[in-house]
């Protein structure tokens, strides 16, 4: 079931209120199944370049149904598919995208975040997932 | 002045309340004064080709500091830049996009709207750019 | 004989001149004779939207060796060539690109002026162009 | 605080007269807070790829405020975000790229230089950055 307006303004407030306890100012974006945009924020004082990376890491969750950092074990040199990332318009294997699954597991949409260290990225993006997971 | 998080957020929640009142889905986006997102919903039952649409109006209306539909008279067969709608990966001449102004008359950012008729997405524009006046 | 960097500085700044004598605020361009970027420089207050018309004004100056609102004529309904604004990635033919050519009338480079009304555009235009002619 | 005509003009001055003292042919930029072209000069002989390598490096800094030798760290293999460099159009990871930071820290926009050797680049980027320095 695709994601909701009222889930995607749900998840990103959890993610924002993450980024602000945390003392970071991100770009939050949640794209439906469809990898189509449903709800942005960029908090005041986020980096100009964390909006395409914060897309590019939900779009990359989309593609593949993936937390992005998984996705470089099968990138990698001597990974099964090196070079994967460069393909659908160049892909993010660092954390902060997160698929965003209904109750019968099927993909609703996928969460991106960044503007922090990654670490913290995704921490950000586990509170919208979260906020999401509770809420359906 | 450019445009803060919570100024964007109370523009989108005007402009898609007015949007849920006259009975239409839209995709609602505000940009800052250098034409980056800052905030965005797409309503729930929007089309698609909607996102970008409002981003290409939005994006219009910073770029000349007008709103969109003033852009015609200029660009029509006749006007004395016909044409110039081609320019700048293409603008958009017809109703949406609005400039939002701060006290001082500097840009601060623009919204763009679509999804409806177009005068029905220039009422929604319209509403979200109340809600920044009446704001700053 | 290409445009010196000494001759663009020079005629930038008789443009740019002109622009605030008219009282307008202009993106100007100098393009060299194989149409790369040689000058720039956009005045406090100009369009964002005017970077890219001035660099696709001079740019089309350079493509035909003419100005810019003389490829009107061939590009209009009618014309020999309807439609030929549409190719090189878009060309622009109303006023405000100017071909700048050597004591030998080979093309040195292109001034391109964007921000004003377009008899404005075309002014400050000229007074770049003659900055060169009195200047080589 | 965006910077402003008359500072972007003094920064691309001494940044090229820095590189004529150096004994190289550059192309300097100055981006706007927003990533917009202000102010471009080009020096005679310097290498067309030039054009686009300053843009780049400059832009850079504008993506994430730093400078743009700062990235490698993060985007090698093996930091924390490891292909970062090819999100936003692709960014550029050696010297040569400036932040301009207001006296508030704030940011104002970004020099970016190229067209000699990466250290003789820098070498340039700092002495327009320091005119920035000393000007506001």
């Amino acid at each position: 079931m695709p994601i909701r307006s009222t889930q995607a303004a749900t998840i990103v407030a959890a993610a924002t209120r993450k980024a602000a306890e945390i003392g970071i100012a991100v770009s939050v974006v949640v794209l439906d199944d469809g990898g189509h945009i449903k709800e942005f924020s960029r908090m005041d004082g986020a980096w100009l370049g964390s909006i395409e990376v914060a897309l590019s890491k939900a779009k990359t969750s989309i593609l593949f149904q993936v937390e992005t950092q998984a996705l470089w074990d099968v990138c990698k040199l001597g990974g099964q598919a090196h070079g994967l990332e460069a393909t659908n318009g160049g892909m993010i294997t660092f954390a902060g995208g997160i698929p965003l699954k209904a109750l019968d597991d099927s993909l609703s949409g996928a969460i991106g975040v960044s503007g922090g260290q990654v670490d913290q990225d995704y921490a950000v993006a586990r509170a919208g997932a979260e906020a999401f997971n509770t809420n359906h």
